[in-house]
């Protein structure tokens, strides 16, 4: 379902096909947590600014309006309007990151939702069923994501149980897939490579996650408070042990000097909120590095975000106007900011993806790197 | 530049050639009260669902990003990029219900801005100046909206006062039309008329600004606490002593009941937050009245807000999901909403205009009522 269409050093240029349509890699997926696009963009927005897939959180959809209730509009793809790829999460990190009153046994964790507190388990089986409702693409496998300040010794227990999930996950997907009123019947499966920054436990995991011969790979728990060149360089280790012929995908990363160190390093996807949160606070993204639109010093600047961008801010609005908006608190200016930051994103993903057929992936990547240090022209 | 081109009973079907283009009456103008309609809206989308004409309140642009700063932006057509017909209130509604600390002199209003309390002189010169740096294409007269529970003796000097500041917002508007760096020269001014609810001071306020030949007349201070029945009984009375070749505006009306009972008394503008408020609040607009999308039973109602609508709302989602968006507190709901209440408003205006042109005003209007008061279908 995934081949290497071409290699230029470590970087990868693959496809993956799918039922809903073939990826062309490397990918950013534009986050929609609760199967929408924060900042007012809908599915139709994000099929004119190149987006290939949504990434949906399954811990959030679970949790309001439901996943049954998503199942009965027939999947989240026809509940979003959106026939294009769909990856969930398995809900793992949000029921670290966000629930309350965590317990973690073999069986699963218990917690209190954090919209109204009620007890909710989830381990492996319900992760599948939930995602196996919700229909999407990709299905993520549940894992245990512990703080990236744990010790060694609770890392080491924490994988080797997450490689028990992942079993788990892979048979109860196997059992879900084959059902005869399943949402998707070709729902996929990756498997999450954890093992904090401790490069000997990460590459133990990846050999022993990639005989389980998933159709795809995540590298997890990784941008969660470690330096970047702590990131890189267990990506630098662990990605040789994870299957060539398989996707890689980095979760949750990140900034876009990030991105380009990753595809530089043989991942396939990406997804990262930083382009919606950061558009919502007036951030807008720039070959030029970030600009602040709530700045006084574009109140009559009659420019574009950035000269050149094909995005619905940049072919109509002026930084004078979005700028207006932001202060003002009107919901356009996030719109508009939303809509820009994720078609940078995509842009630079189909630049990225153009370099590395044309084996200048290394050059591209310098020149880009430049730019964003230069900052704004003024 | 005004002209009828069809009469069915009173109701009126009309042109009003502008130097933006001409604007075909009965029209609803979409109110984007700080040169954005609220909902994340864009000037583009408007476009999209029929609008003919934007209205945006200079009380609110002058406080930000401030009047001068539009100008220099090139007038809010650029600033908004929006190439069509805008009309402009004159500030004094909201002079006189946002800000705090007012006192009426035969100058002007002085007063505190709601925003940043900084002290504020506004008069028929100062309302003019704004207007024209707005570069709007219709401005209104800067009146006198004394509460509609006022005393018929202060009426009655408020409206004196009021035809006395019309005469100097003609003057001013003349002058400021023929500066050399106007940014539209062929602005237009409307006059209003007041008089509260008592017909007698409407009516020999009516016979006094039509000697003034202003290219069109606004009905001002109704739908401001009175009933439906006095605001009907006030128009009948009044609108007979209008010029009948130039266009009637009823200021901030309404329901689309209201408009429909507006149209059959001769009225060719009207604006009004509803579509846009009642959106943001979940309220949607159908032929069968509204619907309360949050309401649990659409939790899995997989219909378009309205069956045949052709709204980017309808055409995409469902009321399943839009719900959902308004449960979890979403923009992208509010923004499906507004969008949906404004094709709902803008498209009753259509078939508004095509009764009209078939002489069967009376019986689209009974029926249309009928449906409302129907309710929604289960």
């Amino acid at each position: 379902m995934y081949r290497v269409l071409h290699r230029d050093g470590m970087a990868k240029r693959g496809e993956l096909v799918t039922v809903h349509g073939t990826v062309q890699t490397p990918v950013f997926m534009n986050v929609g947590t609760v199967a929408a696009i924060k900042g007012a963009v809908s599915s139709v927005d994000l099929a004119g600014i190149g987006t290939q897939v949504e990434l949906c959180n399954t811990y959030h959809l679970h949790v309001r309006p439901g996943d049954t209730v998503v199942k009965q509009m027939g999947g989240l793809q026809k509940f979003m309007h959106w026939d294009k790829p769909i990856l969930t999460d398995s809900g793992g990190f949000q029921v670290f990151s966000l629930a309350k009153l965590r317990k973690i046994k073999e069986e699963g964790v218990s917690f209190n939702s954090h919209v109204d507190g009620r007890k909710i388990f989830m381990g492996p089986e319900e992760s599948m069923q939930i995602q196996s409702n919700l229909g999407s693409t990709i299905a993520m496998a549940f894992d245990e994501c512990p703080p990236s300040t744990a010790e060694k010794d609770y890392i080491r227990q924490s994988v080797e149980r997450t490689t028990r999930w992942l079993l788990r996950c892979k048979d109860e997907m196997a059992r879900l897939n084959s059902l005869p009123d399943t949402v998707n019947p070709s729902q996929m499966l990756f498997g999450i490579n954890q093992g904090g920054i401790y490069e000997d436990i990460r590459i133990e995991h990846a050999k022993q996650i990639a005989e389980l011969d998933l159709p795809g790979y995540a590298v997890g728990g990784l941008a969660v408070g470690e330096s970047h060149e702590e990131m890189y360089r267990i990506l630098d280790a662990v990605v040789p042990y994870l299957p060539l012929e398989k996707p890689v995908y980095l979760m949750g990363v990140g900034t876009p000097a990030n991105i380009l160190e990753g595809v530089a390093r043989g991942v396939d996807f990406f997804d990262c909120v930083y382009p919606t949160r950061n558009g919502r606070h007036g951030h807008a993204y720039t070959n030029r590095g970030r600009l602040n639109l709530k700045n006084e010093r574009y109140k009559t600047d009659d420019r574009p975000i950035e000269e050149g961008c094909d995005c619905p801010a940049c072919r109509n609005h002026s930084r004078a106007y979005i700028r207006h908006l932001l202060v003002a608190g009107e919901m356009l200016g996030l719109r508009l900011m939303v809509l820009h930051n994720l078609r940078f994103y995509n842009r630079m993903m189909e630049e990225i993806r153009e370099a590395i057929e044309q084996n200048r992936y290394a050059a591209y990547m310098r020149e880009k790197l430049d730019g964003f240090a230069r900052g704004p022209e003024e």
